[in-house]
């Protein structure tokens, strides 16, 4: 089949951004470049407000088609956490016929090398990209995000981290080269010598194990480090976000096609109702890579189970901030504040144990209180929130019932010091919209550990009294070391402090925000410069991304001739 | 304590070479610092041959001090294949004491930094080539391996693979910079800016399994690669196999002391008869990495149950030579006759089955029947191995009993097409050697096929008859995707076939020699060029040495502040 894309036409237009890529993973400088900004979107091909908004209303209440082999019926039942019913079918794929045809095509997507897969992926990633208005409809309608949360970390961030995979699957299969001649000196006989070639090879198809929250975000990295290594991907969705998916997947056909590729490179794997089939496909022997996001329970299982593949998980940690002292007592209450309601708290990245001494803390502001703190801190949320229109394009919406349940259920647990208030969504009044809510908790009473020794994923945060700042240092690690931590935050003027809070997080191999008092927080991270989560501690077996990510999703073959 | 080798001195000494390292694993050229010839050693503060040799003899029949902490008892029960029992004594650990004793220096090690770190680690293999003679000698007594072999494969070519590993190491931890400013821009208002430091981390404490027949080949590259990424390493030696490996642990030690740091970073765990050591130590808590090299049930125990470790493992497999045409028929035969002598075939890279049409195969010589080119193999091997001297020299003596037990066995599993001689050693009469047994079998009997597609470690071989070259690739591929393979060998003179056994060998990820006629064999790699196994098939987990092998060892540790 001839190709309408040309690796020369691709790589006219990609391989410059490839190479900034390429060079900002090394110098971690901040770049992008996907828009933030939802103005920057409707003109040069790419969809504007309202178009996206349309396209997405066009979705809606029909069968999204992939054809795509194997399909035996179709199944959907995704209701956005804002209230609507999306009435969305999705082919529903008979696996013994879908993944031999998702391995047909994987001779020539080898043979492709890696430059051409980097140029197809940065190709599939710019159509995305340039959808960014739709997607961020389907984001936001599947994990219950605000519009704009949806819109840029759905977006540009998701795209950003499908880049940075892609770069760094690029660079790791270029340190080889692909041929080499070899001669190896005999003193006074001939040398030995062999011509040898390198070949990245795939391991096989790749499983992209989709979660609710973060579809795309939590999705990229995996999908596209396999895909740019050679592997087939199969999407399989969390059943509540199939959308941001699906239009991936058939993005990543479209392009595939069009550059003389076979379209079944990337599929679709929807479920029915109960069907459970993430075990199944974990287990499959044609299924040699697995990228989770989500529980601990069932990212244990798979890294347990499934021994015929390369398993990489991020699971459920329980992240900190250490409270010793600041010289900025109301950047870091503004800061805490905007960290705990964005999207009401169900990021794995929230922070969810604030740790203070009881005896209080030393600050710009003078000395206070451990009750002054929490005090404060629950009326910079209240005044964050406090504004309707504004709590609703912070909070999101409560993505499904278990959260809610879990929040109220924490007021239960201890001293409220901030009660969660109920927010009317005015375009969406089925939405479950929340404040968090905020609990005092005794950090030397042992029935307060069993709350804030868990993670209680939504939007609750435990204000621990500990007896001092080292004490705070003690559980800190050893909260990472028993339930993994994906961030890790600390306010210190203490230099002594900074330095033990430092060694923790390097011997605990956990993440660190160290002060922020602005408009950085301690849960968002940005591709090409931070790493999200480290892969050392329990709440992750893998960081988003560096090599370890990508290298192990091929391997190089060696073929030596004599020369 | 005051370091006797600053890192400038050791830098001095090593950075070139670690240059040259870090470019060659680039370039795939041949290079090596380490000299092949034993007559290069005796000067320059190396060990000559009679010095080699005496100080060899001085360690047998005493005890091993390694003033390790946790000393709990002495144990040693070596027997050289050769005969002579080694009666050495090593020092037997309380593992409660000794793993909390090598998690103590941690700190300032993961604190030196990775160039510092690969500086130590050069240090500490430029003083084991050295005492390379030494060192010769405990491999010939504990593996079997001729002197020639023992001298070259558990010296210079160790240190290579060692030394490649740090170059990795070195490579893959400097790929993310130290520190970067990061500056967002805000349209009109001030950027977003952070001050961020990356530091590697390591993960805990490495478990090396050493292997019987390779102890210092097999066991360096995850020794170095998990030392040089910051992690203490504990070497736990074949219980056969223990001196080339303590002798490395003493040099570690004294080099580690000597450069400031902690000795107890790398520490030996030798075990009393019968203990079992090894699954108890896997599964310890601080054991957070293991190399291992064996057998495929214990290494698939390792996978499956050392869960909270990083385990790279490197099994049995069964490695293919398709014949189906030459253009150097002598070449060929003479070239596969010094692979099956090499070391009595107790290579994990020793071609076991033959697959050669039983129509026979078209060649310089002209057209060969299967018997032909059988009788042809056999009788080069016969040739090869003709002379005592030189088959005492090629052959080394029998590991242990279970290897001569196959090697009987295999008679019994179809026609000899070569018999078995027993050589008498001149200087060991006690040393069991023996020349390979070459067996025919009928590729298209389901009876052969039990024989063929186990792995039969030893000087076995099997010529198996199959009914054309494209069956033998249907059967290569079989073999490799069900029982793994470290190494497949092809002779052709047809395009075609060869392209097909590329083929094969890409998709199953298998490394691939091609009519190798001449000096260099199939079961030989090179350091800094050849990749030794793939990774991807059942025959190993890693490839020696790529990135994926020393990417996860570590994790990287980000710390930001608001700049």
């Amino acid at each position: 089949m001839a190709a309408e894309l040309t690796t020369s036409q691709l790589s006219e237009k990609h391989r410059t951004t490839l190479d900034q890529a390429l060079d900002v993973i090394r110098t971690r400088a901040y770049w992008s470049p996907h828009p933030e900004h939802p103005k920057a979107y409707g003109e040069n091909g790419s969809l504007g407000a309202a178009e996206g908004l349309a396209a997405f209303q066009a979705l809606q209440g029909s069968r999204f088609a992939l054809d795509q082999p194997g399909t035996d019926g179709w199944t959907g039942t995704e209701v956005s956490p804002y209230g609507p019913d999306l009435g969305i079918e999705y082919p529903h794929a008979d696996l013994d016929v879908l993944l031999p045809a998702m391995r047909a095509g994987m001779g020539p997507w080898r043979e492709a090398g890696p430059e051409t897969r980097a140029l197809v992926c940065l190709e599939i990633l710019s159509r995305i990209s340039a959808r960014t208005h739709e997607f961020a409809h389907a984001v936001m309608h599947t994990s219950g995000q605000a519009f704009m949360m949806a819109f840029q970390a759905g977006g540009p961030h998701a795209q950003d981290r499908g880049l940075e995979a892609v770069a760094y699957a690029y660079a790791e299969q270029t340190r080889t080269p692909v041929a080499a001649e070899w001669s190896k000196p005999q003193g006074k006989r001939d040398p030995l010598s062999l011509s040898k070639s390198f070949t990245a090879v795939p391991r096989g198809i790749a499983l992209l194990i989709g979660c609710n929250t973060f579809p795309t975000w939590n999705g990229y990295p995996g999908l596209f480090a396999s895909l740019a290594t050679g592997n087939p991907v199969l999407v399989k969705p969390h059943p509540r976000a199939v959308l941001p998916l699906a239009l991936t997947v058939q993005v990543a056909r479209e392009v595939l096609g069009e550059a003389g590729f076979d379209p079944n490179l990337v599929a679709l794997a929807a479920e029915r109702p109960g069907e459970g089939i993430a075990k199944t496909l974990a287990t499959r022997p044609e299924i040699r890579i697995i990228d989770y996001t989500g529980s601990t329970s069932f990212g244990d299982w798979l890294e347990a189970n499934a021994r015929q593949a390369q398993v990489y998980t991020e699971k459920a940690g329980v992240n900190t901030v250490v409270i010793d002292s600041t010289d900025d007592y109301k950047g870091m209450l503004s800061n805490l504040a905007f960290s705990l309601s964005l999207y009401s708290g169900q990021m794995c990245t929230t922070p969810q144990n604030l740790l203070i001494p009881r005896d209080g803390i030393t600050t710009d502001a003078g000395e206070k209180s451990y009750d002054e703190v929490v005090a404060d801190l629950a009326a910079s949320v209240a005044g964050l929130l406090g504004d309707d229109a504004r709590a609703n394009a912070l909070l999101g919406a409560l993505v499904n019932p278990d959260v809610k349940a879990r929040l109220e259920a924490a007021a239960e647990l201890g001293e409220v010091a901030l009660p969660s208030r109920e927010i009317t969504h005015p375009d969406f009044p089925e939405a479950v919209v929340r404040t968090p809510v905020m609990v005092k908790l005794d950090g030397a009473k042992p029935d307060a550990e069993a709350a804030y020794m868990s993670e209680c994923f939504g939007p609750v945060s435990f204000a621990v009294a500990v007896n001092s700042t080292e004490d705070g240092l003690e559980l800190l690690r050893r909260t990472v070391r028993e339930k993994g931590a994906m961030t890790v935050g600390a306010y210190t003027t203490s230099q002594v402090t900074e330095a033990a809070v430092e060694e923790v997080c390097l011997e605990e191999s956990a993440q660190l925000s160290l002060n922020l008092t602005g408009g950085v927080y301690v849960n968002q991270t940005a591709a090409f410069s931070d790493f999200h989560g480290s892969g050392g501690n329990p709440a992750a077996n893998a960081a988003l991304c560096d090599a370890a990510f990508v290298a192990n999703r091929f391997r190089m073959v060696e073929v030596r001739r004599q020369a």
